[in-house]
């Protein structure tokens, strides 16, 4: 199946999520994970849009989600920064989503710069991830399994402050 | 706000419905009232992009839905059958929601055709229905309200068995 840019901004539009998570983290008592993660979810009657979408932009697995439903995820930070966020800077998404879009770019590039390895940075990141639709993930959407060994694991710092 | 068609495929790949209703009419005791409908529902935040794709088909009405959703839906028999059913025949769906576009397209013909006036035509319309992801509406979802004025009442055939 081979799909069309603009038919993977509409998909998005309607069925994409841009998580900015951030846990406390399990084996410390001070510190957090943060998350970031560009998520597509589908009944897994339609699996094959989600390798569908894997194929176009080359990187991201697909993986169950809940129940009888898939994910297609990407969480490496190379991939979001190099290929996910271009993407979606080049064909914009037209829904609000594109606001939510806009914050996960803002916290990547705080992240890039290092900023999340301060206290005033992770402050700045959490303010933003609570503005966002889907607020900060639950502690349990950090737990990596071994599942995720081909990907990245998609937690990039634990600060203790 | 301008949509290209494969934006419009991608979102109603995500977020269209095709529904074929078939409900017992209120005011008889034996006799049908048979729906179709497409829409697309949104949380009011994105109300633009519901009229962008009203503008895009050049028909159909924005409306409450539920809550804080509002939905795009077209429910004129013309409409759907020259305007809606042709766009998605040229611009194949990619999820299995195309399965269901197939069965309103074939509900739509035997509409068309006058099959529906039929008690054999409506079992046919019935079974197609119950195979759709989205079963028969609630009657509720029949019940016409005078902000339908505008747009074609949806309900083509009363029938009395």
């Amino acid at each position: 199946m081979k799909l069309e840019p603009q038919w993977v901004v509409g998909f998005v539009d309607g069925e994409g999520c841009f998580h900015v998570g951030i846990a406390a983290h399990r084996e410390m008592t001070r510190g957090f994970q943060i998350l970031l993660e560009f998520t597509v979810v589908q009944h897994k009657r339609d699996e094959q849009v989600l390798y569908a979408l894997k194929d176009f932009f080359g990187c991201g697995v697909v993986r169950n989600n809940h129940g009888d439903r898939l994910a297609f995820r990407v969480r490496k930070f190379e991939h979001l920064k190099t290929i996910i966020v271009p993407f979606f800077v080049k064909h914009a998404l037209k829904t609000k989503k594109n606001t939510d879009f806009k914050k996960f770019c803002r916290v990547l590039q705080l992240m890039e710069k290092g900023h999340h390895l301060t206290v005033v940075g992770i402050e700045e990141i959490r303010t933003i991830a609570d503005q966002m639709n889907v607020k900060a993930m639950k502690v349990e959407s950090l737990t990596l399994t071994e599942d995720d060994s081909g990907e990245d694991a998609g937690v990039y710092q634990v600060i203790s402050e």
